[in-house]
């Protein structure tokens, strides 16, 4: 490609609505063009890395036997009401009518068609296994999209779905897209961890997230460096920091904490470390009778260590928690407690709640806590002796840092993640509910074991950059780099030996499959050297007369300080070198 | 790629609700599968005949030096109403709301979105020409959705946009995509024309169409097979029949014609020659005053020879009919010719109406037309004798078969096409209601020449087959055929030998680049011919025991109607010809 014949148009400043910089980046490059907000147009740039790395998926995907198809935008609303999640998506979903009122859904994802498509096309255990995949455009109605490409609401989309006779040959579908994920990571040059995480809307009973280290991710990721151990901390195992309960060594007493509304004021004051503290949180659970009708109110009280903090991911899996539930009001916990919140505690209720500790909680002895009594608060508090045992022990608090790995291999450490891939096992989810059955080998209908695989083609580009980049740009990986190698020359419009070597190099590259840009619009070194480094492009070439001169030409890695000067007939091996390494 | 590896789902029968031929034929292909109305899944197989038409798509364009770029798919309101276009479109652009009601369309073009970018990233001359496109995904909420991917709802197009610097240069451009389309049709292998054709709602003031031929077509190409003359029906230009108005020969008569209330009843009731009968048409605008209020309604005659068809597109290019007509009611005719229709024509209005002869017409003497008195016509009737010259002269019917082409180089034909191509010069009709300029070289801004280019793509696959199919099934031109050779061994499960040479020449064509399929289902021969007759392969191999006895296979092509035996050691040095030659 020729600078003169494509289309650069770089930015010396991002928009004022840029937020971050893989989105400020984009915009300045040129890669992007924001038509709505979270809503882009893909510049000639953009597109051309987007193409790679949909060629990287594409590939990858089918050398695993999956086979590509393409499923509507504009969906039907019968087959989302068949699973129920016409009502159950909320306002992400964006629903709209057609000229006759008929209901249609922007696909936010596909289960419910490729059920369908598979419960009329797959009769016979013989066409299992299958795996569909299409590179669709997606939308979800983010309440409030940002980021760029990073959140925005339309996007591109590689989803898969398996379909499989068993539980164990869906396990093997979904080893396979795991080790596939794998491949596709690796091949587009991304520092990755692959962790195990929640399930969320999509249902079904394991997923591992593929995440993007950037210390601007939104997902924290707990991983051991000791072990393989690794999860979004949504699902991270927080074991208990105190292996048994120690006997009791202080006295009950309930001292005064004035102002302390706080686990942190509360050990200011009393000078003790923060670990003594417990505290207390109250849940609300909205009960029905029988019948469905309204039942009254359940309060659930929630110990953590004054250190730690809950994980409403892991607390919304417990018994009597999992139909939903919500923070109390300061009417109910005065209601139940007698107090306003900052000094409550498990001891002295007005009314009886559920009490849930945290696996460490239950451990610990002689601790604090509030008093249900504002301005006091607990302390040498005692499991037994104080007040009776917990309703339920269990994990309901964050990891942090320095913990132990519940593999019991060392200790845990955090980091940042953008999720570029989650893949997950369904089970019958959507099968059951479709009716989505097959003829096994004894000749009875079974329902799919289903497995659905995404991956965010257009966030790979956010991710990627917010992973890599400097003062000056973009750093691409070279898999997905809108252009391999640039050449610089210096005074093209003025210099046929330049333009002679430039062009020279420019084909030779070319005739070697090197995805080449020579920058022919005759500008200063100083506007393409800024243009280059903006955009990315991992290898350049400086050509100008005084280096012909004596047969050499400059290049320079987009992360490397330094310029080398190199033989001009040396050049084209050594690019060649460097990106079979890379 | 290998049938068991592979989805294959073909139908005996087409649902019922299929219309036609390349709808039912892609329906049981098992090609699409309908999801709703008009929108489909497009299934493994269909789509890897789009990827080949969208690749050579991509190529032909690239090679124009085109840049490809993608935009949204939901695009803001605004952008329509800067050209009004939102109030115009009509229902078949579908119009949603995001969960802040702010109003979207679906994009069923992008004159709107690119030009906005145009106007940001375009700011000089020296950028000039540039020409943007897109294959992506439309969506038009077609009233009556039909034919299966010829009239579909979500359909994929390819649009491209040029912006030049003055119309010289926005002809160049124009030329250069004609071209560029001839190159691309001529590779997908259909028998197409371009044609002249209406600018509809584009806009614009030049435009061809590129129609395949098919007898199933919805259009009517006019076309000369002496020349290079070819127009849609909707331009075609109709010349006068008779060259000079004759001298009067007869009497105006008033001559009972009872119960004859069209042409052909009255030209067989008096045994005269259709061609020398007017038919009388009666088009109705609402007029406004210069405040815009309404100001009353005008009638217009139209006048065209009995055995012609009125033209409604020629006709709403005339003054006073641009900006919209509509048939007049029949209260407005019986107030303005005291008559019922049937018997209407030119002479002795109760009210003054305006008259608009066709060519022909205006040249006619001695003709019949209504009297205006139910059961009477006027025969003998003459121009300036029996009443006034028409207001106007024009062409406004339909040409017919056989017509003077209207280069003077011989007469005119009719054919049934599909339009999958259609080119338009746009001129400033978008750059001036968006204010997108450029800096021109005079240093002071002007407006961008456009065009704009389309072409279905997913609609290439329907003209494709109503174009080449047979009772048994599809006939593919190979360039866009899901695979180019199927293999099919007869007795896989059982011979060693077949399996083994089936797999061989299986590995010779794939090394060769040869797009093949191995059809190791170990189906009956009569199943495999069946089903890939159905879908539609160009070459086909048959493997079996007693040939290979003898050193030989059978080949057949999909046209060929005889089997023919080849030595195996020549077929696939035979296949590779054959497709060398496609």
């Amino acid at each position: 490609m020729r600078a003169s014949q494509f289309h650069l148009f770089t930015l010396k400043e991002a928009p004022s609505d840029a937020e971050v910089v893989s989105q400020k980046l984009m915009l300045r490059a040129g890669m992007i063009r924001k038509a709505a907000a979270g809503i882009y147009s893909y510049m000639p740039l953009g597109l051309r890395s987007i193409r790679k790395v949909e060629t990287i998926i594409r590939e990858e995907m089918d050398r695993a036997g999956a086979m590509e198809l393409t499923m509507p935008l504009v969906q039907p609303a019968e087959l989302w009401q068949e699973t129920g999640r016409w009502d159950t998506m909320g306002p992400e979903m964006l629903r709209l009518q057609d000229r006759h009122d008929r209901d249609f859904a922007l696909q936010p994802t596909s289960e419910e068609v490729v059920t369908d498509i598979a419960r009329q096309e797959i009769k016979s255990y013989r066409q299992l296994p299958k795996n569909f995949y299409q590179i669709q455009t997606k939308f979800r109605d983010e309440r409030r999209p940002r980021f760029g490409v990073m959140r925005g609401r339309e996007f591109t989309m590689k989803d898969a779905y398996s379909f499989d006779r068993s539980k164990e040959a869906a396990g093997h579908s979904y080893a396979l897209m795991f080790a596939t994920y794998t491949r596709i990571f690796d091949r587009i040059g991304l520092d990755y961890r692959a962790v195990a995480a929640d399930t969320g809307a999509i249902g079904g009973d394991r997923s591992h997230e593929f995440q993007v280290i950037a210390d601007t991710g939104e997902d924290a990721i707990v991983y051991c460096p000791d072990s393989d151990y690794a999860a979004n901390i949504e699902l991270a195992e927080a074991v208990s920091l105190l292996e048994h309960r120690a006997e009791p060594g202080q006295a009950l007493e309930k001292t005064p904490t004035p102002g302390s509304a706080t686990c942190a004021d509360v050990a200011a004051l009393l000078q003790v470390p923060l670990a003594t503290t417990v505290k207390s949180l109250v849940l609300a659970t909205d009960d029905v009778d029988a019948k469905g009708e309204p039942a009254g109110v359940t309060l659930w009280l929630l110990l953590v260590r004054g250190d730690h903090s809950l994980n409403e991911i892991k607390t919304s899996k417990l018994d009597g928690l999992k139909t939903g539930f919500r923070f109390a009001t300061e009417a109910e916990i005065d209601e139940h407690f007698g107090c306003k919140p900052g000094y409550l505690g498990p001891i002295g209720l007005q009314k009886p709640v559920k009490l849930i500790a945290d696996r460490t909680v239950a451990h610990m002895s002689d601790f604090i806590c509030g008093a249900n009594d504002a301005d006091f608060h607990f302390t040498g508090v005692n499991w037994g002796r104080d007040l009776p045992e917990p309703d339920v022990v269990a994990d309901i608090r964050n990891v942090v840092e320095g913990n132990p790995s519940p593999d019991g291999k060392g200790t845990l450490a955090i980091q940042r993640g953008i999720e570029v891939g989650h893949v997950f096992y369904l089970g019958d989810k959507y099968s059951k509910v479709m009716n989505a059955t097959f003829l096994d080998e004894d000749g009875k209908p079974k329902h799919f074991e289903m497995g659905c695989y995404g991956i965010g083609v257009t966030r790979i580009l956010g991710a990627a950059i917010e992973q890599n980049h400097d003062a000056r740009g973009i750093i691409w990986p070279t898999a997905i780099a809108p252009f391999e190698v640039v050449i610089c020359p210096v005074g093209w419009g003025k210099s046929q030996a330049v333009r002679d070597e430039a062009q020279k190099l420019y084909e030779a590259l070319r005739a070697q499959g090197v995805d080449v840009i020579l920058d022919d619009r005759d500008e200063r070194p100083g506007v393409m050297f800024a243009d280059w480094e903006l955009i990315g492009v991992p290898h350049r070439v400086t050509i100008g007369e005084r280096g012909l001169k004596e047969g050499v030409v400059e290049y320079q890695g987009r992360r490397e300080a330094e310029v080398s000067k190199l033989a001009l007939d040396t050049i084209a091996a050594h690019l060649l070198g460097a990106l079979g390494q890379a």
